[in-house]
Parts: C-alpha cells; sequence; structure tokens
C-alpha cells in the first residue's frame, strides 16, 4: 500500500460513519502506516479490481449461510447507515436493497471481517426467505458427483 | 446459455468425474437444455468473468464460516478428485491445496451450492486452524463503526 491508497483509505473507512473531512484526508496516522490488515484494529477494506467485497450472509439465530453476495463502497455505507444489508448486483449493475422488493430484509447483527480484509460474514436477522425461490437459504443443494440433491426446502 | 455454452457444460461438469468423452460432449441433452440453473438437478457451475466461484468453507462440526476463497474449474476438480479443498489464489494465479505447507488441510464433508450455482459452502473437516495468522476462523474480528474489535483466538 503506497502514500496515496493510505490516504485514501484513511478517508474511505471514515466515510463509513459520514464523518470524513479534508483535513482528516491530509493527515494520515503515519506511525501506523504500514500496520498489516491481519493485525490491526482498523478497518481497511481491500476491495478486490471491481471495487468489490465479498459478502456471506449467515442468520444470526443459527450460523446457517444464507446467501453470498458483493459490496461495493455504496453498499457498505448504505449497510453501516441504514442496519440492512445492501449489496453490489453484478448482473445488474446497481445498488440492491435485499428485500426491497420482497419485503424479505436482513437486519445487520454483526458484520465479521476477515483477516486481509476482502471478506465479510454479515450475521443478520432475516425477514423471511433469503433465496429469491422461497428457500430459506440459497444454499438448499448438495453436490453428489455431478448431480444436485435437494437437502432444504 | 448459446448451444456451444451448453455442451461446453455438459462437458465440464463431467469432467468432475473425469467421465467426460467426445460422446457425451457431442449429445447434449436437448430435453434439458432450458432447464434453469436454480431449478435443476445438473451441477452447471457459474463462472464469473475470471472464471471463478466463490466458496465459502464451514466447519462441519459446528457451521462456523472458518474462510472464503475462490475456486476456478482446476480447484474444483483436484478437490472433487482428492476430498480436500484446493483454491485459485488470485493473488498468486495460480493452484492452491489449502493446507499443503502448514499441514491444516480441510477434507471436505459436503458442498452445498446455491441458486444461481455462482458459489459453494464447503463444509469441511479443518485439520488445525484455517486462518494464516494462526486463528481458528479468519473471521476473528468484529466491525465496530470504523473499529475492528477481535472476538475470536
Amino acid at each position: 500500500m503506497d502514500f496515496a491508497d493510505h490516504l485514501w483509505l484513511s478517508c474511505n473507512k471514515l466515510s463509513l460513519l459520514n464523518t470524513c473531512s479534508s483535513k482528516e484526508y491530509l493527515v494520515p496516522d503515519t506511525e501506523r502506516k504500514h500496520e498489516p490488515r491481519d493485525v490491526t484494529d482498523r478497518f481497511l477494506p481491500k476491495f478486490d479490481s471491481q471495487g468489490l467485497l465479498t459478502a456471506v450472509v449467515v442468520d444470526a439465530t443459527n450460523g446457517d449461510v444464507l446467501m453470498v453476495a458483493f459490496m461495493n463502497r455504496e453498499a457498505l455505507d448504505a449497510t453501516a447507515s441504514t442496519g440492512f444489508a445492501h449489496f453490489w448486483s453484478r448482473s445488474r449493475k446497481s445498488l440492491w436493497k435485499k428485500g426491497e422488493t420482497s419485503g424479505n430484509l436482513l437486519q445487520v447483527v454483526e458484520i465479521l471481517v476477515d483477516c486481509d480484509q476482502d471478506a465479510l460474514v454479515i450475521r443478520a436477522d432475516p425477514a423471511g426467505p433469503a433465496c429469491h425461490t422461497g428457500a430459506r437459504s440459497c444454499f438448499y443443494r448438495r453436490l453428489d458427483s455431478d448431480t444436485l440433491v435437494r437437502v432444504r426446502s
């Protein structure tokens, strides 16, 4: 991470709280500049080449994996400011509030961040089925050689 | 999905079992050609623009999310043929047998496939810590505004 990246990240992590100011942008925390992402206590999301983090949604009640989606900076900020999960739709190329149409919102309970800060676990309370098919979880089939076997309703 | 895609997928899903033959490649199952990925019982992985699926590894014992990584066709085939999780390293651009160096292999118990077949949940028995930091799970920090709080050892 070079100096410009550091400034950018210092600003952007703060934008999660809408507190980014020109002063904060111009005054990096030089003492902690090179602290690696896996040990720091600072949120320094590592977006991929398409500006995305991977987000794994799990049911806060029982830990079941409900769905996998992607978040860009906009989705991350919308999630932080509303408390409901927002994602970036790679196919529609637009911000997507999960459940906005169906009503099956995901109320965020907790967000866990992985070692290199390119993936999140979103622990959430789902208002209904997480899957567009009506299944509680998108992972309702087991791979059996080259066949899929339904294991959940 | 056009006809050529269908032929390719018909072949490639079978290559998971190393049973792909020129005959199978040339004779698509035309009756089921347009069956959507979310209802079919056929494994038709939907690789992204970089040829990858998202793989979420969970501990088969308690369901905890251990790590997130990516699989290309080669990693998928290596996982199927060995029973141990293999991934594609996006940074090193190489096949990666998880735990090959550390010994912390992930023995696959079950693979779940999501509705649109672009993400997998790998239920596995970990031989040791899944994270390169020595943590059991890579998700050992909770996001608290712009700060990360350690929640697991």
